[in-house]
């Protein structure tokens, strides 16, 4: 699929307008000689329809069973590309054994605000992380020959009224945290397919919106495969054709196709913008199968396996006083609290919900590794009562106390129940149940060793939590394995190296959209801009309960000698880790960079590099992390281009964003991209301009040299602050003494041949 | 103005078009028998240029002498209507015996920012209390036969690139908070004039904004007078004309008007447009010649006393530990200190500075009311250092040291320099000089009882001086009679009632335009959207150093029998309020309203009433507070009106935004506001019509109740929430069975009927 083909179809433009919408829920027609392919969700995991039960046009019917991976949060926290590419590389065997062609993922949307419902499907609240580990998706899985659909394209962050709100954002923030992700998956693993989302941007309908779909999309990144819709995204086919979306899903009965043979009939959209749409589907249902391999077997358990691993890289240990983790179980009875050590909340609902082919369950797992250790159980709430049905029994928190109480250690299981959080709606609130906190403080109070285990799809408030608690470790939804997974991790097996992929805020109060999430009258306003996640909480000088990157291991690592090199390419920083603590270990290099005194608003520090490092109890090496000049950009709104501005970078390197063990200093060289002066230009802009000043330069003199400077500063005034921002037009035509535009105009040419500044930018 | 006369004039095109820009940089030009009038800046003193001297382009010549009342910030901090009157017509007597017929003022742009740097003009963040007290100036200066020039109209919120910034703000912050003020005083004042501003909203320049000058300030406001430019804010005086601009200030040689008379001419600018234009201009000027009284004769000492009145009501007494105010003669000697005692800072830089008939020294005035104590005077630090020059000798520091130790009490003059802050540019920081802030705390090392006094024109952050400090007594920028009036105060023969208009933030970074301010490449985001000033510390639950209404007295109030009344007008508020102190004093009563379960997003409280009442010792009095029903109502963006919503509205009442000493409830029947349905309209908003659920009810559930809830459960899913957002249209004509859109319109006109939902809103 890196190759553009042009071979003409032989289809007629009915043929062509058919092959435009699907054939049935999840596939296309076959046209022609061009085949019908499948396309399902499964970012984290194969939903295949169980077809002998009959479809549905919501796709709720039972799925076939699949290997059930950790949901995006949780595989986002491993900080592991090479992890993620195994994953998705098992994705695309069982897809491959399914008949799948294309599964619907990677979700690459940021992570704006906490309650947003469908927050589980996607990776952070950092477009650079996100795009890391979404291109090794995309590489993984189409390594065995099946397609990604990259989504949701674009600014999709609200389930909120998703059909028919605006997200209203500004340029900057588009590009630099929304759209950015998108643009490096496209450039690095150029995925099959684009899903394009259901709200509108700007007020524009993702599925009309001919600039993202097509000038960006193709146009700037030189996107090469399809665009397809969310499932009933389209409302009017001949826009989104013409604004460059190939493909209407699901099947609409042939009403969408009508339309638009009847809009190349009465001239209003061209035969050939059918005709390439159609022939995009046609290239990719032919790639496709071509690439199908529906003889592929693959293993239950390795997939198990893989997907326990998965899920233990990506647990986050939040809190551990005292070293309580890892459990030895030579140190006593435990105890077991909390119905979701037995019924365990694995997955998020909706599309991505997949039909395991097992479940771990995690009172289970610690009875098979707790060794001599008695292990015993207690519910101390159940998992409906979560969903505010009727109270618990209060029996159940006493029997939970009592256990803890004469336990050695307290493991309790905490978190939302999956009617609490899915597709379809955000959450109002990121508390857990109240019930939950009273049980854990109850506990707490008996048992001091107590540790919480969390699941949940959303960033939860855990400032209630932490200091009722000895040891916090925070699974997201992590899949079938994850019981397993948090044994492992419990008792040692696995040593924690997940590190947030989201900030854990103070109180909702705090959250960067809080008062303009999720909008209204649909109409949603990005008013925080750029500050976004942990731009947000630094740029405010806000606490945090665990900042971005965060997460401990049982091992301690130290940072020495950074080394900064500047090339055309961008920023090597090499330094060196050591492992100084007696276990083996993973440690995510972070690595973040600012630029002081830049000329525009920027966050003080991004993350623009990681890289995961293994070391064994001793062992020192040197690490090296490439942040791309690309990277360092911003989006100049003027010159509507990315710039790289020159001036001096602070690079940070550190455990997390808000532990930054060395810093170093680099200047760099900027783009060359002056802005070309206008008529509207002021006259600072214009001064600052080496020939504009030469010949305009006393013509202004003239005109202010009269008022003396001791004059204006009785009145407290500057005037050349005053004076400098006027447009020069303004100033020249009437107060400079009445020059005429064209003089004007001459000038301004010949001042940004100059400098070469080039109008409209590029 | 109060009547709209048409009588047409005898004038040419040509002299139409002269009629509307000015002839001098104060004044209009005579043309026919249209009379010539004169505009001079004013809001806080008269601002006549002494001609003698010759004018400039920029007026800044030196002006004739005048009072120089306190700035716009202190005159909001007395909460007093009738306070402002007296002080309007004051200016209206100067203005009369100055030869002025309109004066440039009042500004009532909504203080966004602390740093923004016009905000001393301005009065408040809230602009109940400035459309309030602007509406009073407006009555007492124009009840003297002067015209206001209501200002700067609108959006102008900074001073940074404030000719070509567009102030980008949503539909609800536009109506709710920056525009409101100007609204309350074209309603309940009408302006003579209106100024429009330099800037842009939300791309269009203010002086170019038919919707604005026009659709808005005559439409629905029902304005009478006529709209200036602010000094040169025309660009093209066409579309100026168009939009409903009527004067261009100020003179520009012609060469508009010439374009004006081209337009006409060449067919694309109607005649009528200008001849209104030049009506609206001749009928000021007319009406403004009619009421001059150039014999006008006025007390320069009755003015000073006025203006040390206005001052005294204006400060605020922020805090006082112990009582260490008032002062008491008998307790020792004093020590006096820095420079601003001697140096007083006492107005605003800019158009708005006045050349005062004289200027009270502080230092001397607390010599005239100190009696027998000994008052001594060490500088501390010079004001100019205050600007960055060169620092301090530090033997000034050891001198005010010195004589801070071996007094009984201190009292240190700190503030910004006039250089610091002024019109034409914003400031970069809210702290105090760091010198100043080293001199209060050696001072308040030696010296506990010490008392400081700050002069400043914006907010400043106060955190790092309060706890250094046994009392701070904050003037503001209080006019030529600032120094009398800390004297009355600081020895009691004043008792301080002023109260903030504006909230200190605990640092700059938790403000809420912060991240927004002022912008970049050309425009600024208003990001927070309603949430400004105190509805935004309120909203997002934070800190203050002190909030929005606060301010002590030397007296204490008791607030007891709040009864709360409805009414078709608004809500009647009852309460007693008892002076429990042993002075007499005026307390600020303030009315906070909130609706709970609001259906859009609304700030916790809004101040919607005031009142000041005088109580002497052990007085109680009953208070009324009258709400507007109006005051109450929010911007439906979809119906585009005001619509009070049905509901239970919370009143507090208290003392400041936080300190509400009585809470009442009251249900209010809402404004009949239906939002008609469109094919667009969501399946949840269709079900919840009557007529169209009995329509289409029994469709929805076809389609979905095959679905068995529990098959959606098992994936975690709630199908109502899922499919409740989709749009009608696209579920009737494709999932919902094929219905043709002018059946599924003609359910909906129907629908909308039966509950008389109006296309428009209107």
């Amino acid at each position: 699929m890196t190759t553009q083909h042009t071979e003409p179809l032989q289809l007629t433009t009915e043929e062509q307008a058919a092959l435009g919408s699907g054939g049935g829920f999840t596939s296309t027609k076959a046209v022609g000689d061009v085949p019908a392919i499948t396309l399902v969700d499964g970012s984290a995991g194969v939903r295949m329809q169980d077809m002998s039960q009959g479809a549905d046009h919501l796709g709720l019917r039972p799925a076939l069973p699949a290997t059930a991976f950790p949901c995006a949060t949780v595989m986002a926290q491993t900080w592991n590309p090479e992890l993620v590419h195994r994953v998705a590389r098992a994705l695309g065997t069982e897809a491959q054994a399914a008949g799948v062609q294309v599964l619907l993922g990677p979700g690459v949307n940021m992570k704006r605000d906490p309650r947003a419902g469908r927050n589980f499907e996607y990776y952070s609240e950092d477009p650079y992380l996100t795009g890391v580990l979404a291109s090794a998706y995309v590489q993984g899985l189409q390594s065995q020959g099946v397609g990604a659909s990259l989504k949701h394209f674009a600014a999709n962050n609200t389930e909120h009224e998703r059909f028919r709100s605006s997200s209203d954002v500004d340029a900057r923030p588009l590009r630099e945290i929304y759209l950015r992700a998108f643009q490096r998956v496209v450039r690095d693993a150029q995925p099959w397919t684009v899903m394009c989302s259901y709200n509108r941007i700007n007020g524009v309908p993702a599925a009309e919106d001919r600039w993202l779909l097509t000038d960006v999309l193709r146009g700037e990144w030189g996107f090469e495969g399809a665009v397809l819709s969310d499932w009933g995204a389209v409302d009017d086919r001949v826009a989104s054709v013409r604004a460059g979306l190939d493909l209407e899903m699901p099947a609409d009965r042939g009403r969408h196709d009508r339309a638009l043979v009847h809009a190349v009939l009465a001239g209003y959209l061209s035969a050939r913008q059918v005709e390439q749409a159609a022939q995009r589907v046609a290239r990719l249902a032919r790639h496709a199968k071509a690439a199908a391999r529906p003889d592929t077997r693959w293993d239950v358990d390795e997939h198990h396996a893989l997907a326990r691993e998965a899920a233990a890289q990506g647990l986050v240990l939040l809190k551990n006083d005292d070293a309580v983790l890892p459990l030895v179980d030579a140190e006593g009875p435990l105890a077991v609290i909390g119905e979701f050590a037995v019924k365990p909340r694995c997955q998020g609902g909706g599309s991505s919900y997949v039909t395991a082919t097992r479940i771990d369950v995690p009172l289970d797992e610690i009875r098979a590794l707790a060794g001599e250790a008695l292990v015993e159980y207690a519910p101390g709430f159940t998992t409906d009562a979560a969903t505010d049905a009727a109270p618990d029994d209060p029996a159940l928190l006493r029997e939970a106390v009592e256990l803890a109480a004469r336990s050695r250690t307290a493991v309790i299981f905490l978190g939302l129940a999956g009617s609490q959080e899915a597709e379809g709606f955000d959450r109002t609130s990121i508390e857990l149940p109240q019930e939950q906190l009273e049980l854990l403080r109850a506990v707490h109070r008996v048992q001091p060793r107590t540790v919480v285990v969390l699941a949940h799809g959303g960033v939860l408030r855990l400032a209630p939590l932490v200091d009722h608690a000895a040891a916090v470790l925070d699974c997201g939804l992590s899949g079938q394995a994850a019981g397993g997974a948090v044994a492992d991790v419990l008792f040692g097996r696995v040593n924690p190296s997940g590190r947030l992929a989201e900030t854990v805020p103070e109180r909702i109060e705090s959250t960067p959209a809080f008062l303009n999430f999720p909008g209204e009258n649909l109409h949603v306003r990005y008013g925080e801009g750029l500050f976004m996640g942990y731009r947000w909480y630094d740029a405010r000088k806000l606490e945090v309960t665990f900042p971005f990157g965060h997460g401990l291991s049982y091992a301690t690592f130290r940072y020495s000698d950074l080394v900064l090199e500047g090339s055309a390419e961008g920023v090597t920083v090499r330094l060196r880790v050591a492992n100084t603590g007696s276990r083996a270990g993973r440690e995510i290099v972070q690595v973040y960079t600012g630029v002081a005194g830049s000329t525009v608003v920027r966050p003080e520090q991004e993350l623009k590099g990681f890289a995961p490092v293994w070391l064994e109890p001793g062992e020192e090496r040197e690490v090296t992390v490439q942040v791309r000049r690309e990277d360092l950009a911003y989006w100049h709104t003027a010159l509507d281009r990315w710039v790289v501005e020159g001036g001096e970078y602070t690079v940070g390197v550190g455990a997390s964003s808000r532990d930054i063990r060395l810093t170093g200093q680099l200047a760099l060289t900027g783009d060359h991209a002056p802005v070309p002066l206008t008529p509207g230009s002021s006259i600072t802009e214009v001064l600052a301009n080496p020939v504009a000043a030469a010949e305009l330069g006393e013509l202004f003199g003239a005109a202010f040299g009269g008022l003396g400077d001791s004059q204006a500063a009785g009145m407290g005034l500057d005037i050349l602050k005053m004076i400098g921002s006027t447009p020069v037009q303004r100033f020249l035509t009437s107060l400079g003494g009445g020059m005429g535009l064209a003089r004007v105009q001459d000038i301004l040419d010949r001042a940004n041949a100059a400098v070469g500044a080039v109008p409209n930018g590029r």
